[in-house]
C-alpha cells in the first residue's frame, strides 16, 4: 500500500503531528535530528505527499499531456522525443495518449489527462476529428479550461497557439527540384485528400508546374493512403503514362514505389527519379539513399512543448502560430531523366 | 475553466442541490424532464465528476500506466500498440511515460502514475536499472501498492509476474539455421553485455557452437550497443577475421552490416550471410531482404496487458511467469557459404 504519514510516524516512533508539521514545513521548532530521522524515512518509504489532494486545491502539478494519433508510427513518436526532452530540461513530466486516430477516443483522452491535472497538453489533432468534428474537439479542450497546443495544424482564426510544417512549401522544394533536374512529366502519389495537410501538398505540386508553364495532367495524380502498398500500387498504375518521375507524400509510399520499380527490373533514379516527403529513419539507409522532404519533427515536438511551458507561466502569453520550413534533402534517389 | 456542479445548476436554472441529486443517483423524486435538462447541459458543457476526488476515495479509474525506456524506439511503441488495444478492448485506457532509460526518470515516472491513480502499471525496466538498481526500482514499485508486470524481464523470483522472450533459444534459431546452410565461421555482433538479455543471446551463440562441434573463437565476437554504427563497425572488424555469416544481434546493427558490406563491394548473401534479431518493420523491405528472429512484440504487449487487467480484477491471482518464443524469419540475406 501507498505509504502515508501515518507509516512515517510509526516507523519514526514520532506523533503524526510532529510528522506533519515537518513535512507542511511547519516544523520550526522541532530538533534538526528529528526531523532528519523522518525525512530519513521519508526517502526509504518512497512517501510522496498526494499529489491528486494537491491538485484538488489548485496547485500545479509540473506534469504535461501529449495526445497522437498512433504510438506504431515513427513520424508521432519522434515529435514525442522532443516534447519529452524540451519539458525534461524545466523539469517537467510528460504524459501520453493515443487518439487512435479516433475522434471518440481523442475526446476520452482530453479528459482523462484533464482528470489527472496536467498542467497543458500538446495534441496532434487525429484524422477523424479533422474531417468532421474539428470544432467539437477544440470545444472538448476548452471545457477543460487547460492550456493547450495543436501541432501538425495551422489554424490562424483559432484562439489556441499551432505548430505546423509549411507543406504547400515542401511541396514547392521537391517539385522544383525535379523540374530543375529536367523532369517533365511527373507523376504524384498524394495522401487522403481529406486532409487539409494533404491539400496543401497536393496544390504545391499544381502550383509549381504552372509556375514553370508545365501543363497539368489529372492522369498523372494518384491518392493514396500513406502506406507502403499504396505507394506500390500508384506507381505500378503511375508507369503505364511513363512519367520520368514520381513525387510521393510521404517516404512510406516512397519505399512502396522502390519495391514497385525493382519489381519490374527499374531502379531509382537510373530509370526513374522519386522523391519522398518526411525523412524518416530508413531514408538515408535504402539500397539507393531516398531524396526527400525533411519535416524538423523533433524540433516541432521541443517548440510546442516550450509555447506550452510559457503559456502555463503565463496565461495572458498571446497565441503564435509557427510554421516550420521543411528542407530539401538531396540523396541518389533523384537525377535528370534518362531521355535527356 | 473546468465545469462544475455551480456551472450546471447556472446554465439550467436549478439549484445546485437538485442538480446534485440528480448526478450522483438520487433524485428519484425529480421530474424527468429535469433530469433530461441536466443530462443535456453535462453533455454540452462536458461536465464531470472529478476522478481525482473518486480516485482518492479509493474508487478504481479503469486506467493503465505504461513505462517504455524510450518512446522514439520502434520496438517499444510496438510494445505500447499491443498494450493499448488490449486496454481499448476492455475498455480501459492507457497512458505512457518514457524512463529515457534512466533510473531516477524510470523512479519519477512511477510516482507521477501513481500520484494519477493508474489501476495498474506495465513497465519496460531500464538499462541502467538493470545494470545497479533492480532491487530499489522494484521496492519502489511495491511501496505505490500498484499491480504491475515487468515486461522484457524474467524474474522467476521476484513477486511481480513478468513477460519475456526466449532469448538463448532465439539465438539458437539463429544459429542452427546459419550452421544447416554450411556455415562454420560466423562472426558475432552482440548488445551492451552489461544486459541479462544480450548475455543470454550470446550463450545461446556459444551454445549452439558447442552442439555442433565447433570451436569457439573469442576474436569472432564483437560487442556493440545495438546501434547502427556499431553494427557498421562491427563488420569492418569481423571482416578481417574472414566470417562467411555474421549474427548480429538486432536488425538495427545488421542493416549497419549492409552498408559495411556495400562499401566494400560485397554484399548480403552472396558474399556474406547476415541474420539480425528482433524483425523490425523495415527487415522486410530491404534491397536484399533481412532473414532475422522474430521477437513477437506486439502479443507481448497484449499479453501483459492482459495479465495486467487480471490481476487488477483479482489480487489474488498468482504470479505468472510467460516466456515468448521467437520464431525465425528466413528472407534473402542468408544463403549457403560462397567457397562451400
Amino acid at each position: 500500500m501507498r505509504t502515508t504519514i501515518k507509516d512515517i510516524a510509526r516507523q519514526t516512533n514520532l506523533s503524526i503531528t510532529t510528522v506533519s508539521l515537518v513535512l507542511n514545513n511547519k516544523g520550526q521548532k522541532i530538533p534538526e535530528e528529528t526531523k532528519r530521522l523522518i525525512f530519513d524515512a521519508v526517502k526509504t518509504m518512497n512517501y510522496r505527499p498526494n499529489k491528486l489532494a494537491l491538485s484538488l486545491l489548485g496547485k500545479k502539478t509540473y506534469t504535461i499531456g501529449l495526445i497522437i494519433p498512433d504510438i506504431s508510427n515513427l513520424f508521432f513518436s519522434e515529435l514525442g522525443k522532443g516534447v519529452e526532452d524540451c519539458c525534461r530540461e524545466d523539469s517537467y513530466n510528460m504524459i501520453l495518449c493515443s487518439s487512435n486516430d479516433e475522434f471518440l477516443q481523442e475526446k476520452q483522452s482530453i479528459n482523462i489527462l484533464a482528470d489527472r491535472s496536467v498542467d497543458g497538453i500538446v495534441i496532434v489533432i487525429s484524422a477523424e476529428s479533422f474531417g468532421f468534428k474539428y470544432e467539437e474537439c477544440l470545444s472538448t479542450i476548452r471545457t477543460t479550461g487547460i492550456p493547450a497546443i495543436l501541432v501538425d495544424c495551422f489554424d490562424e482564426a483559432g484562439d489556441f497557439s499551432t505548430i505546423a510544417v509549411d507543406n504547400n512549401e515542401g511541396s514547392r522544394l521537391a517539385m522544383r527540384h525535379l523540374i530543375e533536374l529536367g523532369h517533365r512529366k511527373i507523376g504524384c502519389i498524394t495522401g487522403p485528400l481529406g486532409l487539409k495537410t494533404n491539400v496543401d501538398r497536393l496544390n504545391g505540386y499544381v502550383e509549381t508546374l504552372e509556375e514553370f508553364n508545365i501543363q497539368f495532367d489529372q492522369t498523372l495524380v494518384y491518392e493514396g493512403n500513406f502506406r507502403y502498398q499504396s505507394g506500390y500500387d500508384g506507381t505500378v498504375e503511375l508507369l503505364a503514362k511513363n512519367p520520368t518521375a514520381i513525387f510521393c507524400h510521404n517516404d512510406m509510399m516512397a519505399y512502396g514505389a522502390d519495391k514497385a520499380l525493382k519489381d519490374r527490373g527499374l531502379s531509382f533514379s537510373k530509370d526513374i527519379s522519386v522523391i519522398g516527403f518526411d525523412d524518416i529513419f530508413f531514408s538515408a539507409y535504402m539500397d539507393v539513399p531516398l531524396s526527400t522532404v525533411k519535416q524538423p519533427v523533433y524540433q516541432m515536438g521541443r517548440k510546442a512543448a516550450e509555447l506550452l511551458l510559457e503559456e502555463i507561466r503565463d496565461s495572458k502569453m498571446p497565441k503564435q502560430h509557427i510554421l516550420f520550413t521543411p528542407e530539401l534533402q538531396i540523396r541518389k534517389s533523384t537525377a535528370p531523366p534518362r531521355m535527356l
